[in-house]
């Protein structure tokens, strides 16, 4: 059962006290002052409160009394930069409420206010109902930033051992670090959400739990693949190293491969530049074109050669 | 005992209940429509009906209740284009019935069905039986894939150190990103095989649980090979990079070495194209042949010297 | 309650003892004979003292009997040499007692001080109020520092992959000093935290315990980030390398590309100064211009297909 | 007491009761019909069977009810291709029998057994002693292994910095292979040793346990130095890319070194072999030694230059 | 209390027996014949007496019944060649004596007994005493090695990062491999002296277990200060290899571009040297200066160009 509108927050756990009524209040980026009644409606404890204001923190579960405070980050892969953008949700649930916080860019929690609403028979399990929700929901949220990496790195991949002269080390450097940013974000939530899914609170249904378990499985998931991304884009910056340097050694050497063509001529033509007064060879009547025969059979079994060798 | 052709879903564990008899039903990629009367039936857990489904799971065991799911992943090397083929098997047990649903290019079930049921000493364990004998044969075919990498993994040695200039970082590379995937789908079966091989189940025996220990034996020997092959590659990558490092430059040096051989002719030629007044040598009745002489003996020394450098 | 001026340590203990009030003696690098009062009154244990005296300790928490001796590293970033400064606090905390030693340039416990002296429902939880205050004040200065480094880290990101040719190599490795020994610094005060978090002590109020858990997540925070910086920092020595290898190698290619084009006309000029009685081409009225329209048009030609090729 | 012999092994077991008396039956690559005889005789499991014949087992030890069934690889340097050659024994001790069975070029076991018969105290703690005396030996029988591969990697770390060129990539890489390997074959084994050293097992005597502790330990060290091994041939293969890359550079320098040196000579030879009508100095008397001259101060003096910067 | 002069070893424990007088036998390199008389008045096991012979252990600590074994490994920096030379001290303690084995040139025994002599409230605490004061002993010798590997790190940073050209690599890869052994010297000490600090023994007074503690901080600073080298040195060896390849590649460049500038009169010589019969610039007054203005222009433009782009 859900009642809109505005509330006074002052008697928000009243109105729910009684029942299975439940207070959900969301709040975007509030200031001290803004989260002081929600503060003192529902006890909440100030480091708590002072994390939530803040923000900047670390994926985490913490309990203060009966209250159960859970921080988690949001991802979402914005393709134009090839950048995970996070967002922070930090959730506060006990007797009767849930309060929401949101940093950044996070997830619509409209969104999963409209679809829990039309699962009564999950509302009834109370304010754990909504957290399993909202988690659910970024989890599932990551997804898309997972596949979107996963394309870059494939397109790097294919970059790196294309045949074209491209140094993709700067790519390759930033996509890690998008890689080991959103590890940092993902991987800590597991603990805590282990924690949901095998230990006992008086806040979360064992039936819940179960879906709390489904949750954590999705979240190895995500650690899976981004650890393989992580040890691939390792991998792909070593190959790029070998793959950039033996191009451009191709290059040089061929460079020297028609260099050294060129010597031979030179050579041959300064010999017959010398000013000797004998030198039969240049009074013959076919020296001349002699010579430039000569050079010309030289250079062509040498570019030969250097053909065969892969050297041009 | 087993009764063949098609039964009515509706009423199998009716059929099945009393005595050892069990059903085993088994479906590929079914929509979530064509799994609907199954899950019923045997009563599934949303979410495991969902994982079913969908498939793209980690290998897992999950206990709902009194039913045990488990995710395994299949493995087949094709050696056409050197890449690991995942599949998957998604299997419930319960009393008195195994759902089985394949996702890909799994094995062929149909094989340790006819396999089972000329062992009817072991069907009489139950579902579990089959579960083992599904998961043997799993495990036992990645056997062959693990033989394909081994194989590449040691052309790839040969060829990174054969005298041939290949530079392989790419064939390295890709075998590397199959061994740390094949890794993925295999490395987390271990945990839950462990778990049935020690572990009290109601709808495991004491005795099927021997055979659950091996299988987890194996498992962990495919761990061990495939970690193998990763420690492996990662060694042979860098390899790579200092043994086409070292051709490419033997090649640049042997070009430069000729270069400078010619550079010395070239440089005497000219001294004796200048066109001094006065320049002695000029009108030796010996002295071109004598210049191409000592043209000839500092090319050759040179030659020589460069030769026993090994840089020729 | 506060009571200032002078004190007799000798009789320190005695005038704290009976209702809430505690002593808090703080010290500056004392010698073994400063110290020597202090650990007559507090019956500090030997080894502990001799830790106080001689610093360079890693951070720990340490039990003797009833009292706890604690570690702590203090972090200061110097932007000027780009280096982490580390100094020590160490402490003793007893019934009735908290004494303070510093050693280098720590934080300034005077502001620490005069922040908990506002605050006296703090105070009244006695000395473990003032350890929390202290290792709050001193993790929150690692803050700055771990903004130091992650400007210097995206500074040397930025140099790196910009197009200037520099080396980084060293910026690299010695940001990468600094942070390792930072986390040296840090990590290990994440465990004593936890246990003073997590665990019954006489002396620490299960209200303050809440806050050490608070502290432990702050530490957690640090580590995490430092982790990340040694992470991305070994990756960009690895992509420096490469960035310069590749900047190089464009370099030589460019001289060497220039030296082939010069090649060609030097070439031809010396068979256009080969001495033979019969080259027609010299008494050609036009000869000398067409050979020189050749060679600017060879050279044209090996240019743009040089600049074509990236080359140039 | 020890009754030679061949013994029917249908009775084996009916003779070794009563008393301490018990049967070793040792087999090499039995088939698996050789192999029936003896699993029906003491009863053994099909699957520690399987693998009994199969071998390339991983190191393990299993208990199949009261049996215990152990997996050792046994290790020796073959020095002529440097390679670590694996065999394997597969060990059942059960209460009044020891069944040996061996793979591939293993220890010899008889003078195992020459060796237990001379200490009737051990032999009277029954097949356990057998079983230690035997681990004890394929243990010791790692030393010269260890030692074979100490002594590659000493010359092969010679090679690396010794200044004759050669590009050690592969020897390097090989032996990795080989210690790889062979931590694979020994590492398994520590964890099955310490079990049998500290846990209680009927067929093990306390008095015995010490002695499996003492094999515990002298697998630790192997394992020690093992990855010692692997972590200096690591470092070796890296010193090893940037020892070659500056030796073979130093080749290039040099190289480029001499023809710069040439080229000046080169040039000024051009200049007066140029054809303009006014140039005095060719009509100079001392012109032609003069020019010379400054082809040869100009050249020396480079060469010095080159000389003190360590180019030539 | 202590009785110096030559006790015979068969009557040492009656004399020791009765109070808390001791026994402490040091024995250097025994053989098994001296050792025998010891092992038997003792009661030493076997598999310890053979260790303590043969040396070359794990530092471990071994429970023998009553009798406390352990191995502790002794380091000493050598300055001269930059290697840490191991020794090897093996303790016996039990009720009532201490027997002491030295291998190597470990530590002076000698004055770890006059100083413990000289504190005759630890020497009450038995042999328990003399054990912690000659780890403590040992582990502060440790700390001169670690000042001299620090030293010996701190000269390989700047040697590599200064503008000398000097390849380091076999410098830091020696350096790597000291850290790397030292490392495994002293970490394995750290659980024994753990379990010392943390379990109950009969042979240690609960007080002295204080202690113990002490010295498990102190093998934990060095623990870290060790890791910190082995994690410096390998990136130091990565940056070595950049630095190394810089420097070469701009001695390169440096001739490369020298050649390129010597290119350019020779070219223009050479059109200049072509004999052609229409050349009007060879019969001009000015022809061969104004030639020689060019060449000079080229060159100085080439150089200045060089030198900005830092090529020169």
């Amino acid at each position: 059962m859900r009642r809109g509108g505005t509330l006074e927050i002052d008697h928000a756990l009243e109105q729910a006290a009684g029942g299975d009524a439940f207070v959900w209040i969301g709040l975007y980026e509030p200031t001290e002052r803004e989260f002081d009644a929600v503060r003192r409606e529902f006890d909440l404890h100030p480091l708590a409160v002072e994390d939530a204001i803040n923000a900047h923190q670390r994926p985490k579960l913490e309990l203060y009394g009966e209250t159960i405070f859970m921080v988690l980050k949001t991802a979402q892969y914005v393709d134009s930069n090839e950048v995970i953008e996070l967002g922070e949700i930090l959730i506060f649930i006990g007797e009767g409420f849930i309060v929401t916080v949101r940093h950044g860019e996070p997830t619509h929690l409209h969104d999963v206010r409209e679809q829990i609403e039309g699962q009564p028979e999950l509302l009834k399990h109370g304010p754990a109902a909504v957290l399993h929700a909202i988690v659910d929901r970024v989890v599932d949220e990551y997804g898309p930033a997972i596949e979107g990496l996963s394309d870059d790195v494939t397109e790097v991949e294919d970059e790196v051992f294309s045949s074209g002269m491209v140094n993709r080390a700067e790519r390759i450097y930033k996509l890690k670090r998008e890689v080991l940013q959103f590890l940092r974000a993902a991987t800590p939530l597991a603990e805590p959400m282990e924690r949901l899914a095998h230990r006992e609170h008086p806040l979360i249904d064992p039936e819940v739990r179960t879906y709390f378990r489904d949750v954590t499985d999705h979240l190895r998931r995500v650690q899976d693949q981004l650890e393989g991304f992580r040890d691939l884009l390792t991998s792909v910056l070593e190959a790029n190293l070998s793959q950039v340097g033996v191009r451009q050694n191709e290059d040089m050497r061929k460079i020297s491969a028609w260099v050294a063509i060129a010597a031979v001529p030179t050579m041959l033509a300064g010999i017959y530049g010398m000013n000797f007064d004998h030198m039969p060879e240049l009074s013959w009547t076919y020296g001349y074109p002699a010579v430039l025969t000569l050079m010309a059979v030289v250079c062509l079994s040498l570019f030969i050669r250097f053909k065969r060798a892969g050297w041009l």
